[in-house]
Parts: structure tokens; sequence; C-alpha cells
């Protein structure tokens, strides 16, 4: 089987949706903990405005911060210009820029219809390379609008489509709100990877209805090789208990590491800064691997975890 | 896409792994919740020691007050002679037969090696037959056994055979400890299918490592159109915050009806009696759907739940 290679994005989308603010000291050693249990890309924060994202207000401070490796690359979330220029500044390695598939989302999440925040995505890739730096395009709301329903393939096959002329690295397809289901992720990542060909495909999976790792399965499946996903699961909504954020980055290493698959991540280092930050953030995390006795088990025993 | 049958297995396999124990008019009522919710096959009980299993003790008392429905087929587990002769007894319309793919768990959980457990298992359909009725067996710890580890899947396909040879009604793959990725279960599935063709496969997962959603699309791609399923995810172990249970019911007909694939469940009710079971078991359950927004929204607005 192929390499996949899992792109961290607990210290972004995961903070960005929890209630609490986190200190940059603590960003900074969740960063450098995920190093050391393998990760290699990580979206490190989002340049976007304090006054309306507050978790995300020391975003300069975290790129000043981050330990310089030549084997690590860092992702800035941004959503317009200012965004993207204040990312340049920083000296962050790459830009990650978000259209969305539903009017109705995108006017609401980040004020911009489809069309335009289309537009600012390929904008930014273009100020990214004119800048030497690379960038990548997720489509939010792939799968799914909170307030349209249904979101039509066609429409998302095409903006992908369009992302992939401005030469992004990749092309993401983001379940935002977590209602994916593997036969529509099968039949996404195979329309778009077959649009944007030779760019590759990258999915984004919320587990808030239980489907995240049978959707990263899917999208494995249909060629992606670029998987999001968030120690512990950061990133529920901390007014519903139960509620799901990010598939968990260990929950997807148990699938791969068991399926054969390489990651180059240590599971077991996963699982303790996964608990580690279940500590962090002073709430139960809704990864289930790192509650699990290990398996297979340690010494013909069912021991505490993993 | 084929119609699934979802084997309704609350009120055995996820009580009788809750800590507490159920009075027999709530079991009944759940029964008759999960019957209104549109499950047409359920584990209502299992004939074994009660000493061993005070959960369920009054195991006559609850087949005595099933309600009497032609479109319903109730299924009691039995683990030796002396429970089939008293299942048969009861009235019960089918007979749950386990026999278990690993020795050491096999012992530990009913004193019996693989191969005894086989043959009481093929005993067991036999008692059924001669009596009129149906049974089914089941082949527990088919993808890992917390004690020995990795399950060879030759092992799981020659007991599928044999048992197939005592012409149950069907043969279950369990993933009993909750382990089973789907590249296991497709491999599986496919195996077993074609060893004991004509007869159906069903499968039962437990969701302990975030797989079970992944492992039932991945059993219905093999060719699986029986699924095991508990409202609620109930049978999580009550010592372990966070540890999951069976596969949730509501889980999986959220995962199916997206999918276009009919159960003859009305989704929306399997919510309201996952979410009056967490009130009777007192703690929350670890299906997710229940706690989700409903999807697609009701009037194009997120709204309360599934």
């Amino acid at each position: 089987m192929p390499a996949v290679e899992i792109v961290e994005v607990a210290a972004r989308d995961g903070l960005q949706n929890e209630n609490s603010v986190v200190s940059t000291a603590a960003k900074l050693e969740l960063i450098d903990r995920a190093i050391r249990a393998g990760a290699r890309r990580l979206e490190v924060t989002s340049f976007v405005n304090p006054a309306r994202v507050p978790q995300m207000a020391d975003a300069e401070a975290v790129v000043a911060g981050l330990p310089r490796r030549d084997d690590v690359t860092y992702i800035a979330l941004v959503l317009n210009r200012r965004g993207a220029e204040r990312a340049l500044a920083s000296g962050v390695d790459e830009l990650g820029a978000v259209c969305v598939a539903s009017d109705t989302f995108g006017i609401r999440n980040q004020g911009q219809t489809a069309a335009e925040s289309l537009a600012v995505a390929c904008e930014t890739v273009a100020l990214a390379r004119a800048a030497g730096r690379t960038a990548q395009i997720t489509i939010a709301t792939a799968f799914g609008c909170p307030f349209e329903g249904e979101v039509p393939i066609d429409r998302v096959v095409e903006m992908a489509k369009r992302a992939a002329d401005a030469q992004p690295r990749e092309v993401a397809l983001a379940d935002t709100i977590g209602v994916a289901v593997p036969a529509q992720v099968t039949e996404a990542v195979t329309l778009v990877a077959e649009a944007i060909a030779p760019l590759p495909v990258r999915a984004h999976f919320h587990d808030t209805r239980n489907t995240a790792i049978a959707n990263v399965w899917a999208a494995i499946g249909a060629g992606a090789r670029v998987i999001d996903a968030a120690l512990g699961g950061l990133g529920g909504c901390p007014f519903a208990p139960g509620a799901s954020g990010n598939v968990a980055t260990e929950d997807v290493l148990y699938l791969l590491d068991r399926s054969g698959i390489a990651t180059g991540y240590d599971r077991a280092l996963a699982i303790d800064t996964a608990s580690w930050l279940t500590g962090l953030i002073g709430r139960d995390l809704s990864g289930k691997v790192r509650c699990a006795p290990p398996f297979p088990p340690a010494h013909g025993e069912a021991g505490p975890r993993g």
C-alpha cells in the first residue's frame, strides 16, 4: 500500500474551534510534541481577524516561535488578501486558502459567496507563488452545508478545476460540518482527482456523525494520499457534550498502521500527546484509540492503552 | 443499492456489558421502542449462567413478556446445551450460538476451546432445527483477541465452513473487542462469503477504536447484508469513560440512509430511543448522530439533532 501523509491540524482547526484560548507557549509545545510524534506538515495558525477569532490572535508570535526544521512544513490559514500578506510577512512556509462550496455558509463564515471565496483563494496562491512560497486551496462544506443541505458534486468538481488552474500545491475537500458518508467521498475524490490531475487531492474530515474514519478510508481508496487530522480529535464544540471535532490523528494512525500503510508517525507518542491535550483543554476529547487497550496486546495480555 | 437488515442487539449485547442491571420491564420497553423504530430482528436476551451474568438472569421473563408479532424475530444467545434447552423451552424464535476463534478468549469467556465452542454451536443449531426453530452461529474474536492478538484469517474461514455445515440461518463474524480495520473486514467477509455460500454473512462490530462505521461499510461492500447494532452504542465498559460498545444503530442508519441503502428503520425514532436509553442507563452513550444537528437540515437551518 502507498504511504499517506497526515497534516496535523490540532494547533489551528482544533484550537480555533475550542472555546478556551490557549497560550502561545502551549501551542508551541503542542506543535513540538506533534513533530516528535512524527508530524512533518502542520497547520499551525490562521491569519484572520483577531476580533472574530481570538484563539488565533497570536498568529505572528506562533510562527516566530516555531522550531526551525528543514524537514517540517508549517501551514497558516488565510481568508483574504490582508491575511495572506500577514502570513507571508511572518515567514510561514505555506499558505492555506479556503473557498466555500456553499454561498450561505461562505457569507456567514467569511463574508464571501462561493465565487468570491474562490477568487480570493486563487489570488492567495498567486501571492504565495510570487513570494516563492507554496499554497494550497481547501474547498469547505464540500460534502454538505448546515444551511443549504446537500452540495451538488458537480459544483465541487468545477470549483476544484478552477482552483487547480491557480497551481496550488494540492486541492483539499473538507467536510467542514462532519456530514459526509463514504460512498459520497469515494465519488467526490475520484471525480476531483480526475479533474485536477496531476495535482493531488487532500481530504479533511470531522467526526461529528461517526463517519470520519470510514471517510478517510474511502478517500484513500479513491486516491487521496494526504489526510488532515487533529491529535485527540480536537475541535469539538464545547457546548455539545460528546460532539466531535476533527478526526483524531491517533485514530487515523490505528486505521493505517493496522492496514499496512506507512505514515512516519509513532502511534504511542501520538497517543501520549492526545492525552496531554485533554489536560491542556480541560475536557475529554473524542478520539477513541487513546482510551482503548493496545492492540496487538504488548505481552499477550490486554494492557492499558491504544 | 441492496437493502440491509439491522439486528438490534441493545437488549442483549448492550445491556449484558453494562454494569447496572436493568429491570425486565425496562428491557421490554427498550424492545418495544426498538420495534417501533423499525427493528424486525432483535437479540433480546441470553440464556447463560445467572451467577456469572446477572444482567441476563431474567431471560425467561423477558421472552415471556415479548410482544407477539408475526413480523418480528426474537433471538436468544446460548453458550451450551443447557442454555439451548432453556431457550427452546421459552419459545423464543431463534437461537444465537457463539463459537470463539481464539482458544484463550474462549476458555476465559465461556470455558471452551475454539474447537469445543464450535462443536457446541453446531449442536445448538441441530437442537434448534429439531425443534423447528432457526439458529445462527457467531464467530467471536474473528478479527483479533485481547490475549492472543491477531487471529489468522484461515482459521476463521475454516471455522465458518464447519459452522455452515450445521446449516444455521447465517454465520456472523464478530469483532468482539473492537479491533478490526476495514481492509481486514473486506478480506474476511469476502473469503467467508465464498466459503459458506449460499448462506449469508452477518457482521458484528464494536466501536472501541473508532473503526466500526468503516467496518460496517466494508462488510456491506464485501457482500454482508445483515449488520448487528445497538441503539445508542450501548455496551461500553462503564469503568472506561468514553469507551465504546456496539456500533450505534442510529449511526449505522445515518450511514445507510445517506448512502441510499434501505433498512426499514425510522432514524428519528431510533435517535429518540437512544436518547431515552441514556436516561435509563444514567450515563452518556457513545453514538454520535444523536448529539449532532440533523442533516440535511429541516428548514434550511441547523436544528437540534440527528
